[in-house]
């Protein structure tokens, strides 16, 4: 075990933390309506995308990395999807063609908030972005969330600019 | 021709924009070294990633999109790089399975400053965003190039927050 995953938060009892898979349609929608607009995501859209995920593998360094890394956490006792996110893993030219992790549509749904889940959920993808030899993990979050990722080792690094059509 | 393409600023004669190709080897390198720390990037592992980028492609709506889509501007009378930038294009789950364009890795070389060419790139890599589909274009700079970017058509959206090891 690495010091960085000692000094990883517990989940609490019953809660389990793994890469997101087909099973977990119902789940991920339900909790990522909690962040934004979901939209229209069918059952066969759902698994279209969880196939191109696993499949979007690329090697670093002698190593296979994962470009898309979907995780949920699930309550095993209820049988519920409690939170979700994902870190897409860049490859860049720059920092000796180094690695950047982006995380990306952190949602913890509303029935398990008040558990620290989203900071075992932003620990393990900071985790798996590292594992995979990111030189630096990102995210972008309103002004009113940065105490909380500063409570998961982010420091403030910029601005967020976005245009939409 | 569409409005968001007629209303893109124009190149100063002689430069085009295009995709990256292995040829912009140095030119690229060079271009970096002004932006960051580019380190021991060798042809190689150069060629290596510019054959990555170009294959991982993906299907959107009936029509293929390349995930990675680094571009130069050259000055085709001094036969130099001018300047680089890519976008990367996310498949998400949220918005109806919406795609997310990230702006990254902006370098304008200091030879060719003050001729509005990070502006040219901005709109056109903001531009291979919205065709493949985007429904945001998102970027993270600093502070003290937020104006350049609200002239580029880009908003305040959020704070980027940044972790190392």
């Amino acid at each position: 075990m690495t010091t960085t995953e000692a000094t990883t938060t517990a989940l609490p009892e019953g809660y389990i933390i793994r890469r997101m898979e087909k099973q977990d349609y119902e789940g991920v929608v339900d909790t990522l309506a909690v962040l934004t607009t979901v939209g229209n995501v069918s059952k066969k859209k759902f698994d279209s995308i969880i196939d191109y995920w696993n499949s979007n593998e690329f090697e670093y360094r002698g190593s296979k990395v994962n470009l898309y890394n979907p995780h949920v956490i699930v309550d095993t006792i209820k049988n519920e999807i409690a939170a979700t996110g994902n870190i897409i893993i860049e490859q860049k030219l720059i920092h000796d063609c180094g690695l950047c992790g982006h995380i990306e549509d952190i949602a913890v749904s509303s029935n398990h908030q008040g558990k620290k889940l989203g900071k075992c959920l932003i620990e393990k993808l900071r985790n798996v972005g590292f594992q995979a030899g990111c030189y630096k993990v990102i995210l972008d979050c309103d002004e009113k969330n940065t105490m909380f990722y500063e409570k998961c080792k982010f420091k403030r690094a910029g601005v967020e600019m976005q245009s939409r059509l």
